[in-house]
């Protein structure tokens, strides 16, 4: 089960709080996640003692984002295993709790396979359990070298692209710590531009319709120290007018092998508007997001998400009113239908860049691609 | 003072209610405004016994709109006379309720101007008023009149542009009736499309951060029995994309003498992907939209609104909360800047065309429109 403690903002505590980490208290190990639904009003802690509250946390989105689903995930096995419950029940229910998220699913599994091969090898149920163990933080401490990585490459792209320094450097949704075992992707580049100083403004689109840029970039922003401005998406085109704007940074749901990028909807009219003014347009993910095996862009099924989302206002403190579809204050008429795609497609002849843990591939190409994942698969074979 | 009465959906009513008319109980004359404050949740009328009232309803933003607010400000002067209130304490309280509102003042100025001669003439106080509420008319009358033909002129040219038929039409903002003593401006040439058969479908931008597309055009549409699709305003690159938009038509709060196209934010980014999609942008807006007196769009100084429009979440039944700047719930980090132009700047060369009720400028040049404008006031002159 899980318990809450609120912080209030003016205490001691470091400026940022994990998005998640492995606590080992008298009582027992536990696994302690910032419960996202509640912010930015309040910072908020689950901590969960065993796989069931965190499934309940994962289904819930306390704790969202692909490469952090699967930290979470391995973490949920670990926890199953050092409490002594049934391993295989634990995983297949964490593995469920959010059946499109493959990441999640894989981070189960490495955890599992972990637990499963110590036990095979003739360890005890302790040891197979510290195996367990051994395998989530290996998750989640490569994911967070991947994105210092990545920081890095972007920011010497950056400065590379923009010699002058003091970048204004605009984003889409949230793809800071919030979504990484480490500082993210895009996030993590210009947080490592502001270290160094050369971050002169983060431009922050709110992302409609469920508000992660207001609600958790804005956050993440905040709690670093960084200079950074909210708009509405439809803001970004004055910015761009009035030259206000250096490069484009977002991350990646998936490459697909022709360097075409889905991201947040959103993503692709920031491209167009790029390339109309000349600015840099940078692609941040790491290399498992690319996915040799889809063509092209076009191959792409977008998921259509429900209406409600663009035809109600929610907020973590809007009252829900239990009668509309998705439980929010209607802003359309009843009845209105709306286009809602979860997220769209650019092109790349439309990329700058694309940075990965492994580099930057740019221009853009098939060949650029499949050569960084052959490269990237024979490191992590070596 | 005002009185109100809620309808419900399913009474014997026209399908349209009129943003604004003047009638005549047995009580005395009364202005019937739609309380656009409720919409699209409620049809609320709000009835106006005197001018005091009228400007309570403009300043609660009950009635707005440019062309509207000008005819709703000759009404209040009329009542104000009919009612044998003092015209031109009314007609300054008036034109004073919202002051940037220029139409507002042009308005009140027409009904208070028309009364003075009447009187000067020796007219006694009722035909005084009598003439007021003629000049209040005939406002209207124009307003109207120019709704009808921008939307001939503006259908005649869809049809040049896209030959097939079955438009498929992106609007953003709200330019329909309830701006309007007409059907408006860009909506009324879609309205005119679906009332011929030709429109397929009309994409309603839901126009953060006010909502007005999907508050107030979503409303429109619905009560006009189109065939329309709300969707966030970073969703419009994705229809692009998918080759589901076949021309853009907006509104326009002001073109200067080289054709930049002032507009609601978000206008821009429109123009930008059209002209990359090769799809038509088209502007439909009243001659007197055209200010030959602002050379080029760099002398438009853009007007920017609060903050709070931005880091707030504001609904017509959100409950006001009360403790933060703009009454509405905070979905952002409390200290976060925004960034919030009232409008954005489309240059000429991204504006197919642009439709008046004189007739239609395309291409875009400097030249044509100072033609246009001469006409125009040859027609009037004439």
């Amino acid at each position: 089960m899980a318990d809450q403690y609120a912080h209030s903002g003016d205490d001691k505590r470091p400026t940022e709080i994990p998005a998640i980490r492995w606590e080992e208290p008298p009582e027992g190990p536990v696994l302690v996640l910032l419960d996202q639904t509640r912010l930015p009003a309040e910072e908020v802690e689950l901590v969960c003692t065993d796989a069931s509250a965190l499934v309940e946390a994962i289904r819930s989105l306390a704790v969202r984002g692909a490469p952090l689903l699967g930290i979470a995930g391995a973490y949920g096995v670990a926890l199953a295993a050092v409490r002594g419950f049934d391993v295989e029940e634990a995983a297949a229910a964490l593995a469920g709790a959010r059946p499109t998220a493959v990441n999640l699913a894989v981070g189960v599994r490495r955890a599992q396979s972990a637990h499963e091969a110590a036990l095979a090898k003739g360890g005890d149920v302790g040891q197979a359990a510290a195996t367990a163990l051994a395998a989530a933080r290996q998750l989640h401490r490569e994911d967070a070298e991947a994105s210092g990585r990545m920081a890095e490459h972007g920011l010497a792209l950056l400065d590379e692209l923009l010699p002058g320094g003091g970048h204004r450097i605009l984003t889409h949704c949230n793809t800071g710590s919030l979504v990484s075992g480490g500082e993210g992707t895009a996030f993590a580049v210009a947080l490592a531009a502001h270290r160094t100083g050369r971050l002169r403004r983060l431009w922050v689109d709110e992302t409609r319709p469920l508000l992660q840029g207001a609600r958790l970039t804005a956050y993440e922003a905040a709690r670093s120290g960084m200079a950074y401005t909210l708009l509405t998406d439809n803001a970004a085109g004055s910015l761009f007018a009035a030259g206000e704007v250096d490069a484009v940074l977002i991350g990646a749901d998936r490459i697909t092998a022709d360097g075409s990028v889905a991201n947040k909807v959103g993503s692709y009219p920031l491209a167009v508007l790029a390339r109309y003014h000349h600015v840099p347009f940078i692609v941040v993910a790491p290399v498992t997001t690319v996915d040799l095996d889809t063509a092209d862009g076009a191959s792409i099924e977008v998921e259509q998400r429900p209406g409600h989302e663009v035809t109600e206002v929610t907020a973590p403190q809007v009252p829900v009113a239990g009668v509309e579809a998705g439980g929010g204050i209607p802003v359309a008429p009843l009845g209105t239908q709306a286009y809602n795609p979860a997220f769209d497609v650019t092109p790349s002849e439309l990329v700058t860049a694309i940075v990965t843990e492994e580099g930057v591939v740019s221009p853009v190409t098939a060949e650029a691609l499949a050569e960084l994942c052959a490269r990237s698969r024979r490191v992590a074979a070596g």
